[in-house]
């Protein structure tokens, strides 16, 4: 980063994951200007007082004028809208880029609103936690986490450097996937769990005996749970902007539990060990505690 | 526990849950003299290095003899064989208790072998972790964490009382339920949750890119998935025990997600905040972190 003239980055959108990332760059001594907008004055106040931004705006427009980047930290669903607003403000040079958790519905309305795309980095921190706002944000969010840029075929390097140059003051790593890749990957390990947890807690919120179902629910339950106190807007939001591939990822979980079903309802004790034994073998080479 | 002249308890089955509980003791006070019994000789030798046991025997009958309560702590499919082993050395006041995680199929094991079932008292401790065998037993594992005892009209109260000073002296708050519905609360919060995650990570371990998928996961993923690491005999067992409750709540979860599967394919955007608002209130109100 030391190597780039950033004299302004606007950060459109100041919670859980624009709030951290503001944070997590002055603590690395980042000397430009950050300036933040969006809707919420109170939470921009916030963001201002906890040191996140420097200033800010509510018109989009007036937020980005003079800004050499621009993050859209907001919910899919306001990505398009938000350009829509900003585009009459973006210089030639202008580098564009998001957070959003889904890229091809990013990519989708980047290329249907702005006149070139050369500038604009579709990325995804692959960080954050269940909680949402500025006040939940924290300047060591992405330290060795990883943010997953995915560059199109007329992206300018210059552009995807200077991002990942941004990234990396704020701790993370970053890595380069296809569009699709990245968004058929999220949808299985993170989509598909949201889906399950807020699906299970809905399901077992609205039994009878629900109170005596939560008392008894140990911290396996806890952890497994967590992220069904995540935003509402947010999935609601990813859930359309990724809906093909979720959809894919489903069926095929859907598939996998039925199988299991089967399993149980037959008393299959040789069949369910190997199930089990496959998924905790899995689990144990691939993710890390 | 004070006033309960228990000159030895027989802890059959020295893992996580029966080793920490011999651990818990020790380290309250309790004074009488702790017996561990298993088939594995390794184990048995560690659980005693590891102050969980005071000595051990791996002839389950002589391991009884002499006992005056015995704690079964072993899986759901061995208890049957254990209970017919240690039948003829139980004395006549011998109380007879478990750690097992489902309370219908302890209790009719125990109904067909034992004669009478006045002295067995079903217990559960709800609290775990993912990890199994005594090394992974540690002495505050059930402070503060639920013990539910299930017992039946004919046991007797003194029986019942002693059971849970037992646990109390381990730290644990020990509540009553009734047989079903202790089995059909833990089908809910506790086995549906783990076939879910065995589920989806054997889902996800059997695709293609499951390096990848694997590689970009998050802290969500993480706590998601940490109960598919859980002991897979263990597991099978607790399947083919409950079963019948186990497929009741699965059906009803599975219905709920078809629901949820409905509002991602038609993009029913109210639809889809509505039950990730109503899950995530239902969680924040239910379950504390």
């Amino acid at each position: 980063m030391a190597e780039m003239e950033l004299g302004r980055l606007t950060i459109i959108g100041v919670g859980l994951i624009g709030g951290s990332l503001g944070l997590a760059l002055r603590r690395a001594g980042f000397s430009c200007e950050i300036m933040g907008a969006g809707r919420s004055v109170e939470n921009l106040e916030k963001a201002v007082a906890l040191g996140a931004i420097d200033h800010y705006k509510t018109n989009l427009s007036q937020a980005v004028d003079g800004a050499q980047m621009v993050m859209l930290a907001v919910p899919m669903g306001a990505m398009r809208s938000v350009l829509e607003q900003i585009k009459p403000a973006l210089g030639a040079d202008t580098i564009v880029t998001d957070a959003g958790s889904v890229k091809g519905s990013f990519v989708k309305d980047a290329r249907e609103v702005l006149d070139d795309i050369k500038n604009v980095v579709p990325g995804h921190p692959i960080a954050g936690t269940e909680n949402s706002g500025v006040e939940a944000a924290f300047a060591s969010l992405y330290v060795d986490q990883r943010v997953i840029l995915t560059p199109l075929a007329e992206t300018q390097s210059q552009a995807v450097e200077a991002v990942q140059a941004l990234w990396e003051t704020a701790g993370a790593r970053v890595e380069t996937l296809d569009v699709d890749v990245h968004d058929r990957i999220l949808a299985a390990t993170s989509h598909l769990p949201h889906m399950l947890a807020f699906g299970l807690v809905d399901a077992l919120g609205s039994l009878h005996e629900r109170g005596d179902i939560f008392r008894y629910a140990a911290g396996g339950f806890r952890d497994f749970t967590r992220i069904a106190s995540s935003d509402p807007v947010m999935w609601r939001d990813i859930c359309i902007a990724n809906r093909d591939a979720i959809l894919v990822i489903l069926k095929s979980f859907k598939d996998d539990l039925k199988d299991l079903e089967e399993l149980i309802e037959t008393g299959d004790s040789e069949g369910l060990l190997k199930v089990f034994q496959r998924a905790r073998a899995a689990r144990d080479k691939y993710v890390k505690d």
